[in-house]
């Protein structure tokens, strides 16, 4: 994309009601705009960070066996009634009228719907297990909304559902899907710990949350160093072997992880001083295991191998999709702006040019731009060099190339990395090939 | 995927509350099911389809400059104060109230809200054109909801909005989306005829609907054979050039082209009658120009060369996403059930395997699925023969591979073309070659 034909949608002053700094660099990067209390629009720049991530996420739910739908946005309220949440719920919860005076709601969850579209379609215990997921915006009426797309009202999420057969088969699901987030999490370039949670309103008695560390996180976090050290991209398991999984979660769950809340001083002082780390974090994915919960009190029941109906077993799967953008950027930002990782990047690359009138520049950019187009943003703005440069930093290309009259004589540009700051001069060909071949580091 | 391991939702009888083919199909194909009255849930098929149309979309605004973003489905009540829309849209807004006793409403469409943020990023006539689109759920509240997501009331849209500096601009960027419509629908496999229209509640003077011929459609339709003959991916139309745009834009609207609303039978009776064709056809998109309506209504100027400001001149453009999927159906089908085009299709092939207890059948099904999983869903399921032809046929799988133990000894397979029913035996080889070289027709 050329900058000259995209909204520049970046904010010079810093928005007063901004107090934490991936909404203040969300508003001024121009990534999103408020459009009611908590409701944000999401601008070219964010919505293809919000894309890349729901992408991620999709590939290791389909990996692990997930099948997508899609449930609409507004739920009838019977289905609620059903399983008893109508009432519990809380003001958290949409309430909605139609025309015709039906009570409808806008899903803040979706476990009453999956547990009625499954019922209607699996019959028998032959067609366990069923795992379905959906990536769809939810509502929640936060009484005071704030930290930008962290805390609104209106937000994208993956929530996934799991039927099983039995404990054994739901605690493999479950020990399968804590595999699959530790892999979405390190692609989307960041670290994610799994803590023991309270299961709360949703009932259940198996549950984490995963926390990616951030200095201005909400809680406060005390876990083993080498919960961070694994690189699970390159973890063998075999999700099809019950001893695997059992061995890849013991061996995790035995690193001690949690929450301020649930942080208990006895089995931390076990843990070897020095690999004794505390912290901050913030809540992006939380997988729960409830059992028989929904499908019990809404009466969905499958034939059993002996003819017998039985409840199947449920587990759900959240990750929020648009609150990941903020807690990125909360995770990896410094005074000059965002520092995207290159996975979710909106462009992994910008191409500055400082020679708006110099005839070698203008020609060098086409080239290079006309290499690397589908992931190059081109600044081919009329602006000084200062300005191309402070909005680069802003919005945090993991890669510049710097463009201008001198090289552009040579052949050679400015490769800059935007986490790093390391600069290097490089002749086009090198910058090109080391682009191609994928080889940038 | 293999179908042994997802969920099957097809119905073996036939919902008494469809009346349309499409609406009978989708649910017996086990595309969608209903969840209230007009809201539907997409089932892992039909989900795969919609997203494929919806790509196909974006890729052609993209083509033409458009900028996607994403507007939350919930909106402020006060946006449509100002452009006077707020008391006039009728019982078919679904009007909200949040837990402070602030209005809101599911956004029915979006000109109001792309205004605003309009106002908020554009500020001089330099930066124009602007065209901003998203692919995001809308609601309206139809009183009778009916033929499945052809009438829906929760449904998903494209809508794009055009911001231009002059009339002169405003007509070139309606021409370009124009274009971009007839590509679109081409390559979505349909024919969908430009028809003049009348602009309705949202005002303007220049609109035009795309229709899709179908037999069950619900408006007859009266057209000159030519605009049924041309092929716009290979029609060369410089967009940047005025007398291109001005070109393409004359000619085709020269072409008779109407509903029965607006049908003149004067004009109609000077098209050769050997190219007069009459018909039945399906909405599936809107184009208007509206000029100054929304941008003067609610106060957005941007500055001229002048200094002076002005309101820019607006046009809104939709296709019905969810709504395609039913009118493909309409426009593509037989009494055994649907015929994707190949575009759209959820799999462009199914594998059939008619040897379940035979090691050849299944090991020539395993090599095949092998190198077409990306495109193949493998019927691996302990069925009948009879069971896979008719699933097959009623979910409308371009291709259908049929794997026997007679063929699999002499290393050969059939090959159905769904919409044609042309058989021919073929060895794996070449079966695999013409895939994978893509030159199956």
């Amino acid at each position: 994309m050329r900058l000259s034909q995209s909204v520049i949608a970046t904010l010079k002053e810093t928005p007063a009601e901004a107090q934490i700094a991936s909404h203040r660099l969300m508003l001024r990067s121009g990534m999103v705009r408020q459009t009611s209390s908590g409701i944000y629009t999401w601008l070219p720049l964010g919505l293809k960070v919000l894309r890349k991530i729901a992408q991620i996420v999709r590939e290791e739910q389909d990996r692990i066996g997930g099948q997508e739908v899609l449930m609409p946005t507004l739920q009838s309220a019977d289905l609620w009634k059903q399983s008893g949440r109508y009432d519990a719920y809380g003001p958290e919860m949409l309430r909605i009228q139609d025309r015709h005076k039906r009570d409808l709601l806008y899903g803040p969850t979706n476990e009453e719907m999956i547990t009625d579209l499954f019922g209607q379609v699996v019959k028998s215990y032959k067609e366990l297990p069923q795992l379905f997921y959906q990536i769809q915006w939810k509502f929640r009426d936060e009484i005071r909304p704030r930290f930008g797309v962290m805390r609104g009202r209106e937000f994208l999420m993956k929530d996934a559902y799991s039927f099983d057969a039995s404990y054994g088969e739901a605690r493999k699901t479950y020990q399968k899907m804590m595999l699959a987030y530790l892999r979405t999490f390190q692609r989307l370039g960041v670290r994610a710990i799994p803590m023991v949670a309270d299961t709360g309103p949703i009932g259940g008695d198996l549950s984490h949350e995963f926390i990616i560390l951030a200095p201005t996180g909400e809680s406060g976090v005390f876990y083993d160093s080498l919960l961070e050290e694994k690189d699970w991209l390159q973890t063998a398991v075999d999700t099809t072997s019950s001893q695997d999984l059992h061995r890849f979660f013991d061996e995790l769950t035995h690193h001690y992880a949690a929450t301020d809340e649930k942080h208990d001083t006895q089995a931390w002082s076990l843990v070897p001083a020095e690999r004794q780390r505390e912290g901050r974090g913030i809540e992006v994915g939380h997988i729960f295991y409830f059992g028989q919960k929904y499908t019990q009190s809404m009466g969905v029941s499958v034939n059993g191998a002996d003819g017998a109906p039985f409840f199947p077993e449920m587990g759900s799967y959240g990750i929020g999709i648009s609150r990941l953008v903020g807690a990125i950027i909360e995770a990896s930002h410094d005074e000059n702006g965002i520092i995207w990782p290159d996975e979710v990047a909106p462009y992994k690359v910008v191409l500055l040019n400082l020679g708006n009138k110099d005839e070698a520049s203008l020609a060098l950019c086409e080239k290079i731009y006309a290499h690397l187009s589908e992931l190059c943003l081109y600044d081919d703005r009329n602006e000084r060099a200062g300005v191309k440069f402070a909005d680069a930093d802003l919005i945090g290309y993991p890669w510049q190339i710097v463009v201008g009259p001198k090289g552009a004589v040579k052949n050679t540009v400015e490769l800059k990395r935007r986490s790093t700051g390391q600069k290097e001069e490089i002749s086009v060909e090198n910058l090109l090939a080391r682009f191609s071949s994928n080889t940038l580091k």
